[in-house]
């Protein structure tokens, strides 16, 4: 499928928002790309799918993962909103024909994150984040550190996540602490 | 060995600042398990051992691990403070006699917590918190809270030391986060 193709089925699955959304981050995620030498058109195509999966309500997320053979941890069953990204990346495969692995693990980790991210995937999490329409205090740091220090923008992101979760008595999935954990350890060569 | 042996050998362990800290924790962790009807002796003897290992330096730290066949991870590696914790539940075995699984179990996860912690574990990490010359910004409510609603003290605990250590750009040991996880999913039955 080419662009256009993948919105118009994306549109079949999605509210206009989520829609409008989706195509937003794929431009944040070109944008990113081009500045930090990654492959565009992947970070265009991970950006517009990253929420395919978003359209199912909680009990078709847990069905689809099961339909998928996708094992859900204890935390992803409590806060069925995670599914989201490892059902999207079957989803992408599955109704989109998306094989290339860079793509998929970036809409699979982009909810929260994994241990060592690549370059793909942290700019699909960021792109998410820092997407024209988001609002939430300290978004135009944010997008000044993603456009320098893509390492430090996640690290960034990740402890605004951890703090917002804790802020409301959530649960924080462990991948998000295996992310911020390893991008210090990374920077500081620990 | 009886209380007033294990302080003497404690005491050619420990700076006289870190023995008076531990003597507060035995009496602190002594009255919490009052309160909530656990066992008061294993409760003090924990608390009064729960820093057994931390007279040795970073070095120390990793040879007696080693010694002892303490499996390090990465996290513990980084930041050596944290393994006085599982060496100690090893110390307290080796070189005090303790043999009671409660008791070593509490001084082995004190540092960084642990899933599904017991009453017993719980006291005697909170105990450290909150002895009477502790006087972080909160003690107070925490002491309050440790009195009333032992789950209620540990997640506020562990979510205060989240934020800390976010706020000085530090690792957080998964045990931390999956120590607040599981009571926040134990709680609501989720």
């Amino acid at each position: 499928m080419n662009e256009r193709q993948i919105i118009n089925r994306l549109a079949e699955m999605l509210e206009y928002e989520r829609l409008q959304h989706s195509i937003r981050v794929m431009e944040s995620a070109r944008s990113l790309a081009r500045l930090h030498h990654t492959d565009e058109d992947k970070a265009a195509i991970a950006g517009l799918l990253h929420d395919c999966a978003k359209g199912f309500s909680g009990s078709e997320l847990i069905e689809r993962s099961k339909e998928y053979g996708i094992e859900l941890d204890q935390i992803s069953l409590c806060q069925r909103g995670l599914i989201h990204g490892p059902l999207g990346a079957r989803v992408a495969n599955d109704i989109f024909g998306i094989e290339d692995m860079d793509i998929l693990s970036a809409i699979e980790y982009h909810t929260y994150g994994k241990k060592d991210m690549g370059f793909l995937e942290m700019i699909v999490y960021l792109a998410d984040l820092i997407e024209p329409a988001r609002t939430f205090e300290g978004v135009d740091e944010l997008r000044d550190l993603a456009s320098e220090d893509l390492q430090g923008a996640m690290l960034k992101a990740l402890d605004n996540t951890i703090k917002r979760v804790i802020a409301r008595g959530g649960l924080i999935h462990p991948n998000t602490l295996e992310a911020r954990n390893s991008i210090i350890i990374n920077k500081s060569n620990l």
